[in-house]
């Protein structure tokens, strides 16, 4: 490939919002933002996980019927710009889901990632929280494409697992997005970590986006948005404050780190590989 | 599992030692180094990669009849330790490759680990480094047994690939060593961070061990040997200057993060795996 080959760029919003008790008011915040990043310039706007209702509010509807689908994409539409829906509890059936929409810039649905690894754990007589006691598992990796670059969208603890990113990696993503609420204590010990892990390994940008911290609530978000570029460097972060990160995805720089340090070409394919079992959804 | 069920551990030696011309001396401080740690309470040392010769002078030799490797098995068995000998040149026909071996307690070579990846770059016009021009690599993931501990030995920039440690992983390892040596500019930019993205990623212990820098060489290591715990915090980490690390490899604290933080235990399977496709050399 010449090294002078200009590739598509991408200019991204991630917006970190308070997310408060009232649906509707927290759903006309997002709106508001998708419209003032638009105004900046961002082409791509990520909202964080759980923007439309705290964790302890199921606030559930159907994708992409619902009223924040409904709201969703028609701002992305009036805005001219992708929108990446942080997440929603979703309802199919009897089944709920932690599911993240993402709103093509003609207001179309252009993808829906499921939340795939819930968090379980269970230490008798210490700590116990299943998510899988109240949502179903998602079954699919999700990468869609906008504006010609190839993207991964996984919902928090996805982002723990190197597998899942290989394959998005395989599959030609320069972008990982994981919208994500990590509490304080995991935040603080794992957030930066996780973010600079899974760009420097598979060589592509990485967006985190979590919720602005509320100190009057009972869950505090760890906050911290960031991205982190394909070297393995915090291009951007911001801390636990309501803000937001606007920055050139430069695909170019994917490309100049697997040159300068060959991990992705250098794989041996022979010798190991990750397999996917299931469909991708992309 | 039994939360009060008590696991072995293993009392370890990371030895960042000076490596001058001289592959007699080198040898011999080596040998030296496995004494003092032995004195000390090790069970296991483990040497820097190249410790018998910088990276420019080839005194290849034969596994295991070589003289590096007769010096090291002696030391072993006359300390009573397990041996991680760094890397070595090792002829084989008409091949070389770099080569770890690992030495039982009683001087028998438990193990014989040769570079998977190579470091190959070429940047026309701007920088070319081709390890394989002079080096075969080696085509088997290496784990070995040593104390009731399963452990993972991988040689510098294997150290990069995220699948390899996956499948020492699924292989039952609680512990990656990785003899390296890094120059300053990636050292600084890569090192910590690959240590520490290897021991979350896969919630095990991972050592890192170079050699110390010699400030008149012409390649200028990164030094910095370290050791990480299996929630990817650094327990013990040296400069740039000779120095040995010596601390205890807790198996219960792999099983307590395993639980804590469940990555490893909730990995979904069912939708993806790593795959090896050649024998495990163990």
């Amino acid at each position: 490939m010449s090294l002078s080959r200009l590739l598509p760029g991408l200019k991204i919003a991630l917006v970190q919002m308070l997310v408060g008790p009232d649906k509707a008011k927290n759903v006309a915040a997002a709106v508001k933002e998708i419209h003032k990043a638009k105004q900046r310039g961002a082409q791509l706007v990520a909202l964080p996980e759980c923007f439309n209702s705290p964790k302890e509010n199921m606030n559930a509807e159907e994708v992409p019927f619902g009223e924040t689908c409904r709201a969703l994409s028609a701002a992305a539409a009036e805005a001219g710009v992708c929108v990446v829906g942080g997440t929603l509890p979703e309802r199919q059936g009897g089944a709920l889901y932690s599911t993240s929409t993402v709103w093509d810039r003609d207001g179309t649905l252009l993808a829906r990632h499921r939340k795939v690894h819930l968090y379980d754990i269970d230490i008798p007589k210490k700590l116990k929280h299943k998510e899988s006691e109240m949502l179903s598992a998602g079954d699919q990796i999700t990468t869609f494409v906008f504006n010609g670059v190839k993207i991964g969208l996984g919902i928090c603890f996805d982002m723990c697992f190197s597998e899942m990113a290989e394959l998005m990696a395989q599959d030609g993503c320069s972008l990982l997005i994981f919208p994500g609420d990590f509490n304080v204590t995991a935040g603080r010990r794992y957030w930066e970590l996780i973010g600079r892990i899974r760009a420097l390994d598979h060589q592509l940008w990485v967006a985190l986006v979590s919720p602005a911290r509320d100190t009057s609530a009972d869950y505090q978000s760890w906050g911290h948005s960031m991205l982190v570029d394909p070297w393995g460097n915090i291009k951007a972060q911001l801390d636990e404050n309501v803000g937001t990160i606007l920055e050139d995805i430069d695909l170019n720089v994917v490309e100049e780190v697997r040159r300068q340090m060959p991990i992705k070409p250098q794989r041996r394919t022979d010798l190991y590989n990750t397999v996917r079992k299931m469909k991708m959804s992309s």
